[in-house]
Formats: structure tokens, sequence, C-alpha cells
């Protein structure tokens, strides 16, 4: 990672935090407006990683043993010489590139980004899909999304297994009672009786309880049934 | 994209930037620190973004028309409740649910993120792959590489016809209902009824309820909280 020209210290603290929260914590600094950034106080829990920065004062210097060197743009109306990628296309070859040797990550200052002359040093550009209408960002925010998109895999390891479905009896139970619960409170009209519990059967069916919810359900719809005058003889019988 | 308590208004226009880049433009504040952050000057090319922000006072109400309310999480050493999904998981998700409804993306403060009563709002949780030991990003930051990646395949997300999600709101009124239900009932214990309401309102959101579902769920607990002496009024303060 390397920043050219950063003006402001506490962007190039940010994003010394942004390296730090991906794993990358090998900072370059070349020419900084501020002479005494290591101290920003924005480099919370990268203190070292800025302290640590190494200076130089051009970019050939600092890129001097790296085997590819990417620039990183908003593109605007320069009229670029080198090829553009579009971070996602453009990360996958930096990750396939870090197998061979090192990798440089330019990034400009805040105001104009990198100048031609920066440019020139770079293998290949990327630009962070921002839109038109606005697609200058915050430095350490650019840094944050190039990161991300570095270290993220791939393949995501799949989410834990999810608790066991709850079983047909499981929901019979469950609607058998919030049925008790809707006769004492008056809900069921005697005349709708039959309809009323297919739909309330059909309703606690579509609602994908896993085991534990519906015992946690069945638990609270007893309490309500038997405050409603439900007996635990009733509920039981009809439960069965 | 719901912005929990935050403190710093610098990290708010920060978190406005990166949703203008990315062309994400409703902003929704809950409780912020400082009352004056609308004019927060890191909003740069996002002015108008962030002093237009609706502001609330509970997340219940900043996400009520949503139909899936994503919490983000740095994860740390707390016990969670609902599914966690790594961000490149998550997103695929939301870019469908958005042919459906609107989703919420909320973020808690930068001491101590979202607490365990925010959670409980959230139908599921996303979480930035950052190293275990430096996991904490800034908050501006994890706007920016979340909405990144939600909009980065730039593929229009395409409109399924399912039922209609039921709204954040429509599940508040019915956690609500249910909880006078059971606090009639004598289920909830007073010295658990924080705990106990974070716990129902988990389990409500965990029934993916549709529209029309959410509305007779809400009749039959209406009908069965009168039975048990909750007043119409009541019903109707509370659900507000």
């Amino acid at each position: 990672m390397v920043l050219v020209g950063t003006r402001n210290p506490l962007n190039m603290g940010a994003a010394a935090r942004a390296m730090s929260n991906f794993g990358v914590l090998n900072l370059r600094v070349v020419n900084p407006w501020e002479a005494a950034f290591r101290e920003a106080r924005s480099a919370v829990g990268a203190a070292d990683l800025l302290a640590n920065a190494a200076e130089y004062t051009t970019v050939a210097e600092a890129v001097a043993d790296c085997t590819r060197v990417v620039g990183t743009t908003a593109v605007g109306h320069r009229e670029l010489r080198q090829p553009l990628r579009r971070l996602e296309e453009g990360a996958p070859l930096i990750r396939k590139e870090l197998g061979a040797g090192r990798v440089a990550l330019l990034f400009g200052s805040e105001k104009v980004g990198l100048s031609n002359r920066d440019l020139s040093h770079c293998h290949w550009l990327m630009r962070i899909p921002t839109r038109e209408e606005h697609a200058s960002m915050n430095l350490a925010q650019a840094v944050s999304v190039c990161l991300y998109e570095l270290v993220r895999q791939g393949k995501a390891p799949r989410a834990k297994k999810e608790k066991a479905r709850a079983t047909a009896g499981d929901l019979e139970r469950v609607t058998e009672t919030l049925l008790q619960a809707l006769r004492a409170s008056g809900y069921v009209k005697p005349r709708a009786a039959g309809v009323t519990e297919e739909k309330v059967r059909r309703m606690v069916h579509r609602l994908q309880l896993n085991t534990c919810d519906a015992e946690v359900w069945l638990g609270m719809l007893r309490q309500i049934a038997w405050k409603l005058g439900v007996s635990d003889e009733e509920q039981n019988r009809r439960s069965r």
C-alpha cells in the first residue's frame, strides 16, 4: 500500500486502520504533506503500522521491489494511458500476482489523485465502481473498499447449520393450542369453525418454525389459553 | 441505511459521502449524539443527502416500512441470537430482497455497535470479513465496504412475484400485541421483561410473515389480548 502526496494525516491514520482490519500491514508513503503524520489518532488499533510506515521521496523508490504497480483513480476527465479495470476485475489479478511477488497499490492525494507522472509507474489502473455523478471517494474509504475486495474470499464458508425444522406433530400442537385460545377469546365464529381451523393450520405451517421456537410458541400459547380458562386437561386432550 | 446512536458527526458525514458514491441515497438516523450533525463537513458532495436525513427516536420507527432489517456487527464476544452472514454471502440476499421491498441496513455507534435491543429488530446480521486480531472498523469505512459489495455486480434486482413481505412496522405491531397478551396471561415475569421482549421480537421476525398473514395474526392476537383484559385503548397506544 503506497500513499502518494497525502495531505491529511487523519486520512493516513484511517487508511492504516483499514489496512490493519484487512491484514495488509506494509504501508509506504511518498512525500506526505504533513511530516508528523505518524501520530494521527485516527489509526485506531493501527498505531504501530502507521508509526512504522516507510517514507520515500519518489514513487520510483517506493515501488522498486514490486513486481506489479497498480494505480487507483476515480478517472474523471483525464485521458488514461494504461489499461483501466474495475476493482472487481482487477482484484483477482492482484491476488494472482501476489503469488509471484510484491504488488504496490497506489493512492494519490485527496485533492488531485495520482499525477500523470505517478501513473506512469503503474502497470495498470483500477477504479472503484462509484456512480458517475459522484465518483470521488474519501481516501481511507477507497482504501477500505479495495482491501476488502482483495481479501474477500470467492467462496464464503457456509452458514452454520440451521436448527432442525419442527415436525408436523409440533406444528399441530401449536395449531391446536392457538385454536383453543382463539375459541376461548371469541375469535372463532361457530359457523365458520372448520374454515378457521384450516386457515389457522395453514398459517402455522407457513411460519417455518424450528423445534426450539415451536416449543416456545407452545409454551406461550398454553399460558394464554390457560388464562382464558382452557383447563390443562382440555389442553392435553386436544393436543394429542 | 440507518445509523443508530452515532456519536461523531464527522462519521455521519463520511457515511453520507460513501452512500452518495454508491448511489444509496436514503439515510435515516436514530438518536444521534450530536443534534447538529447535518452540517458535518465530511459529507463532501453529499451535503444534501445528510441534510435530508430522516431522524427517529426508536429503531422500530426507523425501519417500520422495511421488509427486511439487517444489522451489522463486528461480532466480538457477544452471543448472537440471529443468523450471522459474511458480507459477501449476505449482499446477494439483500439485492434479492430489494426486488420485493425496502431493506434497512443498520449500523450501531462507534463505541459499542448495535445493542441487543437494536439487534432484536433485525432479521439477520452481517459482518465484514476483517481479521480477528483487529475486527473493528471505522464506521464510515464499514459503510463504504458494505455498499460497495451491494452495488458491485450492478445487476438489477429481479422483481419476483411473491406475496409482499410484512414490513418491520407490521411485525412490531404483532410483537407488541403478543406481548400484551403474554403480560396479561402472566407469561412475562416482571424481572425478565426486557429479555422476554427481545426474545419474542426475534421470534416474530423469524416467522417470515407476508402482509396478509401478519394482518390475520394481528387480528387473532388483538382478540385474545382483548379477552385477557387489555383495553382497545391500550392496544392502540402501545401499537403506535
